[in-house]
């Protein structure tokens, strides 16, 4: 049967289009998660058109192949993992940026198109594309869309979500669907544009999107607040959000993840804290607003307050941010991100917890947060190895996720279920939700073709 | 049967909560739309508690009797119409604020709850819910979710479905599914609650929301821009929106909109203009954004730009731009509100065509718009006891979502489907596309008891 699949499918695929060389395929098994399981494909796809997509389903329907959408397996959640039997096909070849329209404030790409790409074509027209995960230089707006990924300037912009106005679509069958529209507002039927954002490939396969875009805001200005707690911290972080600031980011540190970039990356974060805050704002007077935010950390206890002096230094602080969890993968080789939200309010319940945890399982955990959403990444270290520390590592991990939900919030805040947190989607979710949820992928896909054991 | 019907809802219901009385019913047969069937339903129910909602809906699966659900019936397409065989099920004793909360910027809300309520309440403690429609002070935020709402203030905060964090749901058979979170950001699953926003009342009936909330900006200050064409004024708004702006209002009324507000409140507005710009911003230094779009305004050929004084002129105006759809209907005794909305560099080709659309059927159409968006109201005015002119009001009504879509546009900013517009959503989705929509419907009520013949 696999060589009729590999015929089948280079009938209508140009040359090199389908790989079979197992020591490339191999490559293809998996995205960024730990612990989840894979296996390298039957075969990969590496379409460059909707047409080749659309041949690529039709076949897989009448062979009843498994089919495995990818973009740069970035993910944290093995939702791109394959199994043996499937078909990977990776997007990445359709990379093309259609159209940048600065009036209309659109852009029109490929699903393929790297999110750092689009963000710098889209500046040059003096335009902003909010969504930045901390991925951003290696990861797809297809894979964006796929996961509906947050990043950095959520607090201010939104996620992914907000900024998909319409898709092309191939169904599971090979049709081509076109949802949503080019146009700044629109309710012509059922959302189903955004019910795709976060579908993990499991609906369809994106081959087009149409974004939406802003003007580019002025260069943000950093400041860096050091707390002695992460509850002081937490309480500043809802201090400042109640206190109708807007802050373009609001991120937050503990002192494991503090001590992992410096030990990494020598940037010289001050390593007696307990908690870093990272506030910015891209404001018309953003020194002015900054000024405000540190007085509110001052009076939260902060021992230290430090305004960036200029862009570059405000530029390194991101940075810090951003190289926090490939830091704290140095720690002991191995980790397990979390991704708990709860609303804001609960974040310093929330980071004491994740500490009680770590105690009790004899493990490090390193928080890094986009505290303003209370949107949490507790990260566990542990050496993949020791079979004993890996166990431990995966239960402190389903305790956060516990946790979460205990405190009113969510098992993923941006980096989605995947096979990671299937078990756990069920427990949010209850009976009635999880089956209305199963009801819309059979609608969709009826013979789970699509990414099937991811979500449910 | 009938009977059988109120004795089962009457069992539990509390006394006063189904209504039989013709003289009653009869008033719950239609929202605003004209042109569109509607006949006094059996009997209109109204509950105070999910678990009343539960129970209609249980009775109503038991029985297979169709179900309307309605807000304050502001609509604008017929989507909350009732037929002789259903029950009307109005949400509007469903009306407390259930929470605000500043830390986690949400409010928890039943479906009842008017707009402008809700607005006045979180305003009361610094925070903003930004849709607002200009039917504001008599719909209700369970009407505002069936349809996607938008409003003057979309062009820089967005619609409804940007502040719908989390749902809970009666579904048609009873049961009860809660969708969404209270947290900032969450992905757990596909996003039913943005497929719920925009769904008219045709997957389950909305029985409290989590909404997002924003910190209250500062007071909008408001300049007015006369234009000797529609087309200059488009271009206009062309120029301030890819020239970096953010306005928290940018609306267009056409020569016709501006008489009719005049003759029907004495605005004062001037009559010579074919087309006055309305910009607002909320800034830090509105005055200074005003004087910048000011001078694009007058490059652009603007023949007068006037910046409001002070708030109070400011209110004013935006008081005659509420007031414009009201207004029109003076004009005739009968309006077709039509919501075509267009990528914003076509807005100009519209205004055009509907001009010459006006002309060929010998009509007056008056044009209101959310600009900014490109979302236009153009307004048929006509006298409903003319049977010649009401079938020109239709056929132009027609060609203008025709001219939207040629345009690039879709058939439906913010008012929806209903029944006034369910030929033509079948031809902007597409066969694919409306198979697509018809599945969901399907998985969520394979009875077609939740509103049928709305939308498809
Ligand atoms: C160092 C690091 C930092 C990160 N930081 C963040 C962060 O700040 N915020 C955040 O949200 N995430 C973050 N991530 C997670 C990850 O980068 C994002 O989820 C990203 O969006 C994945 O994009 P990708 O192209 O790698 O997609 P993949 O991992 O290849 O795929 C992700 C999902 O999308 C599906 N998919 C991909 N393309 C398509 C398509 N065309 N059509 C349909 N489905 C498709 C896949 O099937 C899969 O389910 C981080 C990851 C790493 C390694
Ligand atoms: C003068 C005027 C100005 C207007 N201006 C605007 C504007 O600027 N922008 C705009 O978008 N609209 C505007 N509208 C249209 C209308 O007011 C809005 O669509 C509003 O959201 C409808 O709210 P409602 O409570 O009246 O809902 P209804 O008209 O009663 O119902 C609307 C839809 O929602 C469904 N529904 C109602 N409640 C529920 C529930 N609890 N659960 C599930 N479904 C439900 C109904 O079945 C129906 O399909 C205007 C209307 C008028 C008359």
């Amino acid at each position: 049967m696999s060589s009729t699949l590999v015929d089948r499918l280079r009938a209508g695929l140009p040359d090199g289009a389908v790989v079979t060389d197992p020591a490339i395929t191999a490559s293809y098994a998996n995205d960024m998660a730990s612990f989840c399981p894979a296996e390298p494909p039957a075969v990969v796809v590496l379409p460059r058109t909707a047409e080749e997509v659309q041949h690529v389903m039709r076949t897989a329907t009448e062979l009843r192949v498994p089919v495995v959408p990818q973009g740069a397996r970035s993910g944290l959640s093995g939702a791109a993992n394959t199994s043996a039997d499937c078909i990977a096909l990776s997007l990445v070849k359709m990379d093309r940026i259609l159209e940048v329209n600065p009036v209309d404030r659109i852009a029109v790409v490929e699903p393929g198109v790297i999110n750092a790409d689009l963000s710098k074509a889209v500046l040059a027209e003096g335009l902003f594309y909010p969504p930045d995960p901390s991925s951003w230089e290696m990861c797809t707006i297809g894979g964006n869309i796929g996961t509906a990924s947050g990043g950095l300037c959520c607090v201010k912009y939104g996620v992914t979500a907000e900024y998909v106005l319409g898709l092309e679509v191939v169904l599971a069958d090979g049709r081509l669907m076109s949802t949503g529209r080019r146009t700044a507002k629109g309710v012509a039927g059922y959302d189903l544009t955004r019910l795709f954002v976060g579908s993990e490939g499991s609906l369809g396969i994106v081959v087009k999107a149409v974004l939406a875009l802003r003007p580019a805001p002025p260069p943000q200005l950093v400041l860096a607040a050091e707390f002695d707690s992460v509850r002081a911290a937490g309480a500043a972080v809802c201090e400042i959000m109640s206190g109708g600031h807007v802050p373009s980011m609001l991120e937050l540190m503990d002192r494991t993840t503090v001590r992992a970039v410096n030990s990494f990356a020598q940037m010289g974060l001050p390593e007696s804290t307990e908690a870093l805050l990272i506030a910015a704002f891209d404001t018309a007077d953003p020194a002015a607003d900054l000024a405000a935010v540190g007085a509110l950390c001052e009076a939260g206890g902060a021992s230290q307050v430090v305004p960036a002096e200029d862009q570059a230094e405000s530029e390194l602080l991101l940075q810090a941010r951003r190289l926090s969890l490939t830091a704290l993968e140095q720690v002991k080789g191995t980790t397990m991100i979390d991704d708990v939200c709860v609303p804001r309010s609960r974040l310093g319940d929330l980071m004491e917890g994740v500490e009680a945890i770590a105690g009790k399982h004899a493990l490090t955990i390193g928080v890094v947060a986009h505290a303003g959403d209370g949107n949490t990444h507790p990260t566990v270290c542990f050496d993949a190895a020791d079979p004993e520390e890996s166990r431990r590592a995966r239960e402190s991990f389903d305790e956060i996720m516990a946790l979460g939900l205990e405190l009113g919030g969510t098992i993923t805040g941006e980096h989605g279920v995947g096979v990671l947190k299937k078990e756990w989607l069920a427990r949010e979710l209850g009976p009635v939700g999880l089956e209305m949820q199963r009801a819309v992928k059979q609608a969709f896909d009826p013979l789970n073709l699509l990414n099937p054991g991811k979500l449910f």
